[in-house]
């Protein structure tokens, strides 16, 4: 047996040390770390991926907390990837949040990666991607992935996950507004948590109308509930747990169509990211290596052209015109 | 004079209804917008560009604000671009601080676009990079970008301004810390705002100590600054300014050295975002009208390949090898 099939053999079997330095070597870029992946990967497509994500303060981390421990005590195992600045789990919130989320570290059941930098693979999406793709060849039954609704990366990575959930709390009014703006498309549950706080019924009362009024991108046929939570005081998040397999089980329905949808969607976006992230540095070594760069830089700056021209006729040069299917 | 000669002109001569349309245009993907960007392009470079980022609740978009005053009382025109979900000046923040901004609207010297959600250029950062090249190309003095500093990328919007301001208030360890992680670097001058509240000045030694640390990425030869403000009651606004002229006399000393190469790494950037997201929409715009990029998905989901070996495949089949310059 070589040493990637060693490797593979380790982390199909779940081993946590091998995993973690695969995620680093995959951040370095170290050799031989991506064909490990592209061999995992064939045994990737079991976890059920919960995406998690809301401005931030609105809790998604307490939150994600207690649905950790709460699929722990079924027994589940649990991956959780966190790529939010403002998370405990990033090291971004108080200490006190930080230290409380270290005691799932003594848990082998339990597996926390953070991302907080764009690693190897150019992008923070992209990196998450490799990292849900680990963890899910890990044999891990959950994979959380916690992400701060702000930029649009953020919520692409959550939205990709089979359940969704867009954490909000009561009394933000611009939380509302920037739902409206676009994370609400994206919710398959949506969660209203410290909903002890004044106001939550209203804020309950007007994401209920707005899922009235507006279709749903993912899928129409399923309508995402709205489920009061208080993390902190563990309130709700057995409800909330019933609505995820709930959704699970509406993915599975009718042979599972909706769920196969889901998944090439899934595998649509990380093979563009891939390709996107991938065409460009290649080309940017070939025009490094050969001076194109530096030549087309200069022609800028003398104003002989212009960056929106320069690149447009590098890209026909190489690709050639766009052709209409026969 | 045709169409796009009559606009170019409408807009070098600063015509703000001209501006707005083509701005509009140029996130519609228009036709003939982006010809009109490539010609005015030629005519921008003469604005002193500001970049203004840091964490969400700084107070980045009152200093702004603040900015703008003095600017226009000293006579300067302005052009203000904001990518910042949380600011007013994007509808973000409390109704109030919306409100208050809006007395700028009625001022013809001052230009304000906010960039909320992806345009036709497929980025924030893109979209961003063309509404400066209008607000320069339309002769303002000053353009300020505003950026929260949650996402890499709009850090570095902020970070290629010609002067770069990053945001920080009094005890937040962990802005401290977020600072540490990369925006630092970035900072031709530090704002400590909010100045007024308790361990102001520890904040400012713990960032002065800091900077002694580490050595600068944009010119080892300029040390950042670190200024007191409090934006909300006007003041530390004309030191801060001051300050901001200084940097600019900096970067034009010695013939401009620095200038010229703050400029060579701004057209880099620009160019090579433009490059990234250009080659690949061309080449999925080929894919999808020749049929590959659905047979490539079906290879994945049907587990024949993987979105890794998928994507090298395709980079080397179109781009070749990287060879070695001679």
């Amino acid at each position: 047996m070589n040493h990637t099939q060693e490797v593979v053999s380790l982390i199909l079997a779940g081993d946590v040390r091998t995993a973690a330095r695969l995620m680093r070597d995959l951040d370095d870029g170290a050799a031989g770390a991506r064909e490990i992946l592209k061999e995992i990967y064939r045994h990737s497509g079991r976890a059920h991926i919960i995406g998690i994500t809301g401005s931030p303060g609105v809790g998604k981390s307490t939150l994600t907390d207690r649905l950790i421990q709460y699929l722990r005590q079924e027994g589940k195992t649990v991956g959780v990837v966190c790529v939010d600045p403002t998370s405990p789990f990033s090291g971004g919130a108080i200490l006190g949040d930080r230290i409380r989320m270290q005691r799932h570290a003594l848990d082998e059941g339990v597996f926390i990666r953070s991302l907080a930098t764009r690693g190897h693979f150019g992008g923070l999406t992209a990196s998450a991607r490799a990292v849900i793709t680990v963890l899910d060849a890990m044999g891990k039954d959950y994979i959380l992935v916690e992400t701060v609704g702000v930029g649009q990366d953020e919520v692409e990575i959550a939205a990709t996950a089979y359940t969704t959930l867009v954490v909000t709390v009561p009394g933000m009014g611009d939380d509302i507004q920037a739902i409206k703006a676009g994370i609400l498309e994206v919710a398959d549950i949506l969660v209203v948590n410290k909903a002890d706080r004044d106001g939550a019924s209203r804020t309950y009362q007007e994401l209920m109308q707005m899922l009235e009024l507006r279709t749903l991108r993912k899928d129409r046929s399923w309508k995402p509930p709205v489920l009061m939570t208080q993390a902190k005081d563990h309130l709700g998040i057995e409800e909330l747990m019933a609505a995820v397999k709930e959704h699970r089980e509406f993915l599975a329905q009718d042979g599972g169509q909706a769920l196969q949808r889901a998944r090439a969607s899934r595998v649509r976006q990380e093979f563009l990211e891939l390709l996107k992230e991938g065409i460009f540095r290649h080309l940017l070594a070939q025009m490094a290596a050969d001076g194109r760069l530096e030549r087309i830089i200069d022609d800028i700056l003398a104003k002989r052209s212009d960056p929106y021209s320069a690149s447009e006729d590098l890209v026909l040069s190489i690709l050639g015109p766009v052709e209409p299917s026969a």
